[in-house]
């Protein structure tokens, strides 16, 4: 019965979720890049503008250390339970340009699927959220409160958010953050991701001689920052795949034989997967499987790197300098500051005397661990259910949402990953896109957690 | 008696002298970059317009595969000796361009000092041949047959020049080529290169995924091409800083203990040097001297490398690819197609099943070694004798003109390298220049040359 309501709606309002969803992408709201600025106020406003649309009787753009965040409320009955709705506005850098089809910051649709930057992560599926909310106000099934808080600093770590959680701890108070930013294991296999690995990011720098030299009058003779970066990240990982950073591990739990069969019980093709990535071979921590390897493990990954003559032909240049964007995914009981200093200490320490090294941290965050007991996973599995027959399959993630675990911290609120991303959307690369199909498939499921949630709690 | 009319020549056209060099910096005839290509053959007629100003009977811009050759004479009598001038009218790129403190193609003089790509290497002392030519013409002196071939490929190690003197042996005769490609020791101690490094120079590039993955869903289970290229060019020296790829030192001729005796003659002030270039040690084969490692050594150095996400920020991205441009300074008896080989075919077998790589060959050439007995030699030491007041220091230079070997080859004829740039210079710099006085004390001293080569061959 509050399928059909709910069928309905979606169905005579879908074009114009579309349009809505697009003026928010063509906005390019890219929080690493400092010229975007002016692009991060825009997008804030016109989601104000649109929570009001959709029934909020409050919404504000809220100052923050960094980018502003959008907060909008409906209390319904204070003595009711209170869903706090968690997205982010930013989105992520674009190059290599020339890798997409169509230009990123204006959606196309083809073949049923939505193709722009922040068509998935995270405008597609915050935007699902206030379509949902719009929906439960408009035919008179909102069951509890509702306040949603969507920032503009996810992609680059939510810097400020911490803060404004401290700030605003009264403003925010909830008994569940519910959040759209992960994915499912397939369009029929809906997914709750139960695990976060945390983040650490660094970004190295490594002189050698103070201005670019003639690699022939000088090679051999003075040390190449490149051949010495190259050594140094080299150490870093040993022959096994292990990272070599004296004390990475130390906080490391290691997951019971018992949970990691259980794990290991996650749909996986390896040829499936080596085909969908075109690579012969897979690589990674041995004694460990690929899903264990993204899941339960820390990883290290140079993100860029560059230096010297990188242009057309041949120039012989001996450098002055290297850099590279080196960062961690980190499991739970890791702390992300400690790492942070660790790498730092070690990349000094094994710095030889013929370079000056250093180390910027840039980011970083903790992993987030849910139990499968919460009211409100129980309510999401039911959600599932009425929308795709299914259980929803509980999974630990390799991406890193280090706010969530901040939520934790500092609001001591328990947030529910309701992911309906696909592994496909390409998110953070070129080509990103998102299927008509998740797209409403979420607005479906989100209103049957609110009434499983009430229902619950 | 002669210095006299020299130096009078030389006071009298002084501001002309620069007026027309400056000219010719000011077309940006960079080799290595495609769109440059109109400005190698604006450069070109106007060395062939300046050298028939200068009193050739003949000058001729004459296609190459690639970029024109420049080519002049004036004989004088056919019974008497040939010198062929040759020098390069192509510069490199000028990329780091923030660091440069004027416009490398707006020629400014600071100081008693020329800055300007080019300045120096090579249209600073390619033109000081050109205006001496000039004075032995405008005073009567010219004592025998000159020829010029003046080309614009060096820079990208003269791929066509080859095949052009091949095409043209007969026309390209000489007793001696004459080039000034080189430096000195110090602005008062002349200085004749005796020995060339060799080079060859690749680009490999390492595709891991075919696309730019989420390091967080899939760090640690594919394999990073930056990792991986950081471990194999790690894995290319040891612990030594010798070179891995085996066979590499095949033909390294071990140089006598006498020989590295007086190579280290050579004056060296080793806090002079490391204070020159702002770093705290030197780094470089064990059991060798700086002298050696850049004289009588081949390297082995990174020259560029980029990958992944090098903008402003932070963005979490496993890359798709990484590359490298690398380059190895051989010594005279290594082949550098051989050593071009051995490195592709061990780059290509230690890259591990998890990626793709590809080498791409950019160019190479061989090392030289000019004998001290030589007549062109000795009437060079006179020249200098007559400026300096000194005998010229022969070293061994760890630069490359990988045209001197081929000169040898084709045309049969030694080459002398009387170069007048000093280490300053910043060559494949920013900030390239050339002082005046060493503009000025090679006009005076190639006349002298021609003088007492015509007199004791």
């Amino acid at each position: 019965m509050i399928m059909e309501h709910i069928v309905n709606y979606i169905e005579e309002n879908k074009q114009r979720f579309l349009d809505e969803l697009f003026e928010l992408i063509r906005i390019p709201s890219i929080s690493s890049i400092a010229d975007h600025k002016p692009d991060m106020v825009k997008t804030a406003d016109k989601l104000k503008e649109m929570l009001l649309a959709a029934g909020a009787e409050k919404a504000e753009v809220m100052p923050s250390a960094g980018n502003p965040v959008v907060y909008a409320e409906k209390i319904i009955d204070p003595s009711k339970p209170t869903v706090l709705v968690y997205g982010h506005y930013d989105v992520m850098p674009v190059d290599p340009i020339d890798l997409w089809k169509s230009p990123p910051f204006e959606p196309e649709i083809r073949d049923g699927i939505i193709y722009a930057r922040g068509a998935d992560d995270d405008k597609g599926q915050s935007f699902m959220h206030i379509k949902a909310f719009e929906l439960m106000i408009n035919t008179g099934t909102l069951p509890c409160n509702v306040k949603f808080m969507i920032e503009g600093e996810e992609e680059i770590g939510s810097p400020s958010l911490g803060d404004f959680c401290d700030k605003h701890k009264e403003l925010l108070k909830s008994d569940v953050i519910l959040v759209s930013d992960t994915g499912m294991i397939a369009p029929d296999v809906p997914t709750i991701t139960t695990g976060l690995r945390g983040l650490s990011y660094w970004e190295v720098e490594v002189t050698g001689p103070s201005r670019d030299l003639h690699s022939g009058l000088f090679g051999g003779a003075v040390a190449n920052p490149i051949n010495i970066l190259a050594k140094m990240i080299a150490s870093m990982t040993d022959e096994n795949n292990k990272i070599t950073i004296p004390g990475f591990y130390e906080d490391v739990i290691e997951v019971s034989d018992e949970e990691r069969k259980l794990l290991n019980k996650a749909p996986f093709d390896e040829n499936e997967y080596k085909n969908a990535l075109s690579i012969k071979e897979l690589h990674g921590e041995k004694g460990y499987t690929s899903i264990e390897r993204t899941g339960i493990r820390p990883s290290f990954d140079v993100c860029g790197i560059w230096g010297g003559y990188t242009g057309e032909g041949a120039k012989t240049v001996l450098p002055s300098k290297a850099y590279a964007k080196i960062s961690s995914r980190l499991v739970p009981n890791q702390n992300h500051e400690k790492i942070a200093q660790l790498f730092k200490n070690h990349f000094e320490k094994i710095a030889p005397a013929c370079v000056d090294v250093k180390v910027n941290m840039l980011h970083g965050g903790q992993g987030y661990v849910c139990p499968i007991d919460l009211p409100a996973y129980k309510a999401a599995e039911k959600a599932y259910m009425d929308v795709f027959d299914k259980k929803p399959i509980p999974v630990r993630s390799g991406g890193s949402i280090p706010i969530i675990s901040t939520f934790e911290e500092k609001l001591g609120t328990k947030s529910l990953l309701m992911g309906f991303g696909l592994e496909s959307d390409a998110i953070h690369s070129p080509n990103e896109n998102y299927p008509l199909e998740q797209f409403y498939n979420g607005i479906k499921t989100i209103p049957l957690f609110y009434k499983y949630f009430a229902e619950i709690i």
